[in-house]
């Protein structure tokens, strides 16, 4: 086991299905849709619980799906024991809609540690897609050889 | 009303007061333990729920809490209509105990803009404290003159 | 002018010209390649006075490249008075090659600020492009409305 | 030799030497003040090369320096052998004076990385200082055990 590991590593068997175990995933309702080839897209449908008081979907829901899918789209390709470096997110303009989608993608990937960048993008009603917010961060190989 | 605002924003009457309305922070059990002069703690509980499958506080968590307490720590100077530009944050080791304490304190407000950082610190059950995450960002004045 | 401007702004009558005025980037012989249509690019040739000690590019070069890159591409979407806020970089890997080439592309603009990410690769004497660091930052207008 | 080494790890023998060799220092005139124990400082003396077109301080100097800082500072607890990982700056103002100091603090190291932050403050003529810029990054070690 590695020295900060702050995330879930319980990694799905298939890509379509939601991770084991995370109890904070489940209490947000959080589900991986897509896992795999250096890349991973975290889903989160808006409810009333997860907005802030302008009816926003509130910036921590944001900054908790970048994180995690971040760590999953390093997991594809460090393996399962990973641990969450850092992460840097902007956010662009208010979430609204209904369900909202965080698309990770590792940019580069060593033995030790691989660069994420994450594109957060907001699902409305009519199917449309607005880009909401951006992450870029690192996640270190918790087996280093 | 500003354009890209996340974060809940209905500031509390008195600092020692959980913010009042925000579904999330009541999810997540989150308290604004201090507020004012530049200056915000958030305090989360640690429970079950809230637990990577190591017994950790989730990452995600944490960074819900940095967001959260940098944005409360603008509006201490800025005022009540703030929104936050973004963040970064590095975790630096597994946080384990019974609370996390995300404190928050501005470096340097203008009229337009305020510059946050933010310490992480876990609270052992013997009371003591343990550096676990550190944070910095950027939060707007939703009304520039 | 604003409050916290920290960089050259003046930017070129042509998209394929340098920047005139900014000493630095004479120092460091940095040349504006395109600009235009939320994107620039700041490129550097490789000499002996920037590299480390090991023979790679200084990772100092690599970072000013990247704030520079990113100001001017916001400046195509902002206005010629723009304050760049601040920015996060990773690095990839070694930097060894003929010219560094820090491409910034703006993935949203407002009316106050612009988020802008970039791409630092290194073009090889064979003129193969390795990626070798990535960034993303915040650029200001100078001049809200 | 590591995988992304940017910087340049040729530590001084005494804390208020210059370090030897890279010319990039030597160009941008950056010498090290103060060096051990978890911190470094980085000094620059203002000279019209450095300064964008209004007599600021320019941005690209600041990174270069808060990327060296934190560098050096993390060689004093993780050994000469290290690898910046990146690291993520916000300007708070303009920056006018005589000398540039970039401190940098290590705020915790493990094995394998350490995390830094760093201030950088502009000393005026009459020698108060202010606080213009703050850092923070990560550094890994060359050497993972």
């Amino acid at each position: 086991m590695g020295q900060w590991a702050h995330h879930d590593r319980t990694l799905p068997a298939r890509g379509t299905e939601s991770p084991q175990g995370p109890a904070l995933s489940r209490l947000l309702g959080a589900r991986l849709t897509t896992f795999g080839d250096g890349a991973a897209t975290l889903e989160i449908d808006v409810r009333e619980e997860l907005l802030q008081q302008n009816g926003f979907l509130h910036g921590g829901v944001l900054s908790y799906a970048a994180d995690n899918a971040l760590t999953f789209a390093a997991g594809t390709t460090l393996g399962a024991a990973v641990l969450t470096g850092g992460f840097s997110i902007q956010y662009l303009r208010p979430a609204t809609g209904r369900t909202l989608a965080a698309r990770a993608t590792v940019v580069h990937t060593g033995r030790r540690q691989a660069v994420v960048r994450c594109d957060l993008r907001i699902v409305g009603d009519d199917g449309t897609e607005t880009l909401c917010a951006v992450a870029q961060g690192t996640v270190l190989s918790a087996q280093p050889t």
